[in-house]
């Protein structure tokens, strides 16, 4: 990598994201030791500022670890070996937690979408109906590969008929790349165990990974043996009343998600999840003006895929990284060479403009392209100026 | 914890350091995609830099998780339910390989030293003499609770002779605090699996830790079954011939590690090694003029452990927070009030004489302190102050 290169790209990726100047300087304070009084209030104001956003009152534990770290501890913590779960799979994050399932013999039955497409409730109830053992379903909430966001409020509320005669299905959500960027309210949905990390829309550095359970899955949690050490999540249930984490945490880190949670609260979590919308409308605008279409048919704030049609996707997004300073994350699995995904994550109206016209301007002239004139790209321009006007939340 | 306090406040502990500046410069640094070509050139050259300081070949495989994430992993990777392995313990973190062969099944087998001391490689070779089943030794080389360092090249040589017929005696090794900081070849000295983290010796932020396993480790995890998914060392050691890793990497902390191992390398990592001989011994001159006891009896160079006597520990340990933003790590377990623990790790020859300082003056006036005249005080700072001459390695 050299360093001295003058032309600095800037990632457009879902987590990880370049921080905002102010979360760097969090980074940047001195380091309080992980075992003194000055680190319980940090951690106190995290998980207060975590749960107010989560709207929850379950505790919150801080892991090292990256998001799939968090999952692990899920399925280890909640599920006994044999144990039936619901796993319905929109991409390649959520067909993780069926490799986590087969790890530690947990039995998955797997509900496939066709990619860009999200799990129907319907479907979510029928599968469980005639599933009477399942004791849990693993959802997705943003499937970071395609950009589809699923309906968790609908799921989660369509199944609660199910759950008689003491009968408990878990929901756990991986809520990675939605948390503070979707619409999520984790006790007014019914959901029992939450988990995101510190890269997404936190804004902050990789390195941690939180999880939340509730009541019902703080009981399950309690009747399982430890199936491992480091994310046996009863060390960090009994270490969160303490407020500090059983093995030594990423300070620098709790600091900036603490100071990024602080500037969504000030901003107000409904303004953000709005304004994430706007932003993958003005991602969405951009993409559909140089011929591409969005792959997901409801779309996550976090992320927009779109297919690239006759396009060689590799050589448009070197060519916004080489000529324009873009980054952007490619396809996985069958969709590699087939998409590519821009992140709105922590980005600037300036900076979702910049990407705008860089898209335009990079497709124009490629084999296979459409006709892109200089006022497609003005007029697209304006369309993401006025979209996107009002407070700039990460200005 | 109140930001605004003008009272700065500097860690003495073993972990996590306050990193100096050309490290938190590195952090600062644009993130690069931990998919992109770009992060593949940060890992080799860490990878590479990595390698050479360990003396071995073998690959380096980094983790998102603190250090007892690479101690679970190698339990769970190397030794299967049943198996046998002896576990020298010699304080809190000793004990944890205790804790994690619990969780997973494998029985240990334990040799205790007393606080300050460590293995005798006679004792080991006799124990393992009369376990000719067991499969590993899970060694601590800087017992991080006392300051105790364990002779790993004569334990580790001692037991060579064991291993006929077929037996492999896997030597597994916490260098945790140690790596960069007392000697250690991993190679040379027969070691199968050594471990580290970023936030010791590499003077980084928390977040990573890396576990390095030789050829007959990496056998041994290819012959068992994966116990876990995000600890599996498999998916590590197939992530690492494409030179990335499998899950999301804190990529800032790549390039602080990767920054201090540089800087390592060009200083002389044996001239590392005997500036912390000298910055330990610095340390135990101010603690024996103070009328404390240093605990271990073979010191490492990453922390001083002393016994504070009839003195209030808890008090002392204030004073030097309060009124000279010295903050120190406090003993553990059993050990609690009784000693106080100081780490050399990161510091400069100005800030170790101003521990001297400081802590003379601390204690001179609490009760049961002995008299500590203004010309000790000056006598002892001038002999650190001719200990330290030369190259002030992390000015």
């Amino acid at each position: 990598l050299d360093r001295e290169d003058p032309h600095v790209v800037e990632l457009f990726t879902p987590g990880p994201v370049d921080s905002p100047p102010y979360i760097m300087e969090a980074l940047n304070r001195p380091v309080v030791h992980h075992r003194s009084p000055g680190f319980k209030a940090v951690y106190r104001d995290l998980a207060a500022k975590m749960k107010a956003l989560l709207e929850t009152t379950a505790p919150i534990l801080v892991l090292a670890s990256s998001g799939t770290g968090a999952m692990d501890a899920v399925v280890s913590n909640l599920f006994a070996e044999g144990d039936e779960v619901l796993v319905p799979v929109m991409g390649k994050f959520s067909a993780r937690w069926v490799e986590i399932c087969g790890t530690y013999g947990v039995r998955p039955h797997v509900i496939e979408s066709q990619p860009g497409g999200s799990p129907e409730p319907g479907e979510i109830h029928a599968a469980l109906s005639a599933l009477p053992g399942a004791k849990g379903v693993l959802l997705t909430h943003c499937e970071t590969s395609t950009g589809s966001l699923a309906d968790l409020e609908a799921v989660s509320k369509s199944i609660a008929d199910l759950e008689t005669g003491g009968r408990v299905i878990l929901k756990c959500a991986d809520c990675v790349s939605s948390f503070c960027v979707d619409e999520l309210r984790m006790e007014p949905w019914g959901l029992d165990a939450v988990i995101t990390a510190s890269q997404k829309g936190m804004v902050s550095p990789v390195g941690l990974s939180f999880v939340c359970l509730g009541e019902r899955a703080r009981e399950r949690a309690g009747m399982l043996p430890p199936r491992n050490y480091y994310l046996d999540l009863r060390r960090y249930l009994e270490s969160s009343e303490q407020e500090w984490t059983p093995f030594t945490p990423a300070v620098s880190i709790v600091y900036a998600a603490a100071q990024a949670l602080g500037r969504i609260l000030d901003i107000g979590l409904e303004e953000v999840w709005a304004w994430y919308r706007r932003a993958a409308g003005a991602v969405t605008l951009a993409v559909e003006a140089a011929g591409f279409d969005a792959l997901a048919r409801r779309q996550s704030g976090a992320v927009v895929a779109f297919r690239v049609g006759g396009l060689d996707a590799e050589a448009l997004a070197l060519r916004l990284e080489r000529e324009h300073g873009i980054y952007l994350a490619r396809g996985q699995g069958a969709l590699r060479g087939r998409i590519l995904r821009v992140s709105p994550l922590g980005k600037t109206r300036r900076k979702l403009a910049h990407f705008s016209d860089s898209l335009l301007r990079a497709v124009r002239g490629m084999p296979g392209a459409p006709e892109i004139t200089d006022s497609t790209i003005s007029d697209v321009h304006a369309k993401i100026e006025n979209l996107l006007k009002g407070r700039d939340i990460w200005e």
